[in-house]
């Protein structure tokens, strides 16, 4: 007998019982589901930052893994909850742009509403849809639940961060993610600017800086020297080399960056 | 060949090694045992604090989940460990009124003082419980050791802390828990002012902040404004719309509340 | 069938999705594992206090774990990645001395160099080894891939930390570890005072702090008041009764401490 692979995303902490009502709630519907925690220490609200954690390690998982994120702010009003099945993954989540970065990247997906409350945990509080609708729909789903029953199709919503704004020589994005090391990571591909010229012939702009050259590797940049350089996303991310960048310019996520094409 | 399911819950935090050592501990005991966290970063030694986020928890785990919570203050002292089944759960920590809150709602209980050695992890440090007796014990649990083996029946400690002082027209209790988001927790449960009058009837006072309103939804006070609503829990809890409220209030376990019945 | 045990350790924190690439990693390639995490909130590049919170952990898990241990500021450079088989545990991670105090408790241990690329997960990046070759390692060690396979035999390191200079009636070390608590782990064992007189007969001087009195519990010094006493660990620390040490006296992974024999 299979054990399904769920991973769990939020902003709930771990002080609280919160993440581990979900288990609990999972546990009981799917006895036989294991779970893995990608993380609960989201900015509490920070739906970019969530998705770009999402983004950077679900595709690590084994196939047929069903990832629930909940960073939420909208929980209680009438955003909608989702489900998506791709060629090799499961969302589940709510609909807020969270699943928008992995849905660039998936292919073959469809998304239903979760409109069918017979997979919910009742009775549905206003302000926990994590342990309430989420946790139990991806473990019903784990325990053989048809995907086609969760709802009716739906488009997921796209939201305006999910993409820089490219122009002829200029790209405006914004810091999606701070990680543990104060690394500033932007919504900028590497790929997007090698479509105008070599990433080196690129300087990043924020408010609080000057002109920030893209660089290979860290130790490229003195030690305490501002640079830019490629993610192991993909992203292009500002870094302080032996540094925090992200406390030393004050970014977070939200704070607009622009790269400039020299010349 | 079923799996047992232990959850952990203590104040050992995230940084040393602690909580890993009780998890290698069970598994070196009960191997096929599946562990899940509810948390460790429970205050150091705030046993109110730790018995809250185990009474919001533990009830979505499956039945026969045996729960270990391990935040004592007392470890090294006489204070006694205990074992506690119930129709649906078993319970395993230090007698120190942490399960006070799960036994009002538990029914048909029963605890055993922990005094078969037996069961213990030798030697016994003066320090560490939690992986010498507390883990072992939960382990054995789940491996097939019969409970009524653990030691004598007992009668579980009740701490002051565990109720409110009801009385007519005024409830004094206390904080017992401060969430993520900076909500303050109280020890009064909604239905206890409801056996005086409707929950919007009373108003809420902490030393540092004028009368506090009785609202239904955070979006009821303006942002930035202060309320008190009733939690997911069932406690009434002190909290700021878009704000932390134990940071502007000053709040943290052992703070002392009042509800006062208006008119 | 088995369900082989691994345990993660490593600095990467828990904000990110770092942690969870590694457990993705290994459950692709051996679906059976289980994973328990010793910590990833090792301080960032804190080799020294990785090796102590492995040390006083693994010992509680099963013969035949396998410990990833990633702390590693060297990823990048020349520095190896080891694979150590001793006759109880297996444990896989860069070659820096993270696994020094492990190896002079572990008997009959053998080490390898891990040269087989065939084990990584490609591409191999430069900045993340735990997901790319740690991790990837210990899943195929785990499911059955010959401890011989990994590559050559090799001779792990030894820093320079992981031992004390012990003199005629005086012992130089240093910090290696601070607790949750706030308590500084030296690395000297109580037993190496013993080899030269009582532990009493010794005080402990650091920088900051005027001679410091050895006890047996944190009891014996008032509240409040300094004291050095033997960690669970067997090693000296130094702490406050019902206090933060480390704050208090500035105590960091690297600073030094002397042990002097009175009279």
């Amino acid at each position: 007998m299979n054990s399904p692979l769920i991973t769990l995303l939020s902003d709930f902490g771990l002080r609280d019982g919160y993440a581990a009502s979900m288990k609990g709630v999972i546990l009981r519907i799917c006895s036989r589901a294991r779970i893995v925690d990608i993380t609960h220490l989201i900015e509490p609200g920070e739906i970019r930052s969530g998705a770009f954690v999402l983004f950077t390690s679900y595709g690590c998982f084994p196939d047929n893994t069903i990832h629930v994120a909940v960073v939420d702010p909208g929980v209680g009003t009438s955003r909608r909850g989702i489900a998506i099945r791709s060629n090799s993954h499961f969302f589940v989540g709510p609909d807020n742009g969270i699943f928008s970065s992995v849905l660039e990247k998936e292919t073959g997906w469809e998304a239903r509403s979760l409109e069918n409350s017979s997979f919910f945990h009742h009775p549905v509080s206003r302000t926990f849809h994590g342990r309430d609708i989420f946790a139990p729909v991806a473990a019903h789903l784990a325990c053989g639940a048809s995907f086609d029953q969760l709802g009716p199709v739906c488009t997921p919503m796209v939201p305006d961060w999910s993409a820089p704004l490219v122009l002829d020589g200029r790209i405006e994005g914004e810091i999606i993610h701070v990680d543990r090391f104060g690394n500033a990571i932007t919504n900028v591909l590497r790929r997007t600017l090698e479509q105008q010229g070599k990433a080196q012939e690129w300087t990043l702009r924020v408010e609080s800086a000057p002109n920030i050259s893209i660089l290979d590797t860290y130790d490229q940049a003195g030690p305490g020297k501002l640079l830019a350089l490629t993610g192991s996303s993909g992203f292009m991310e500002v870094a302080v080399n032996q540094g925090n960048a992200a406390s030393r310019l004050n970014l977070c996520p939200g704070t607009k960056v622009a790269f400039l094409l020299d010349g």
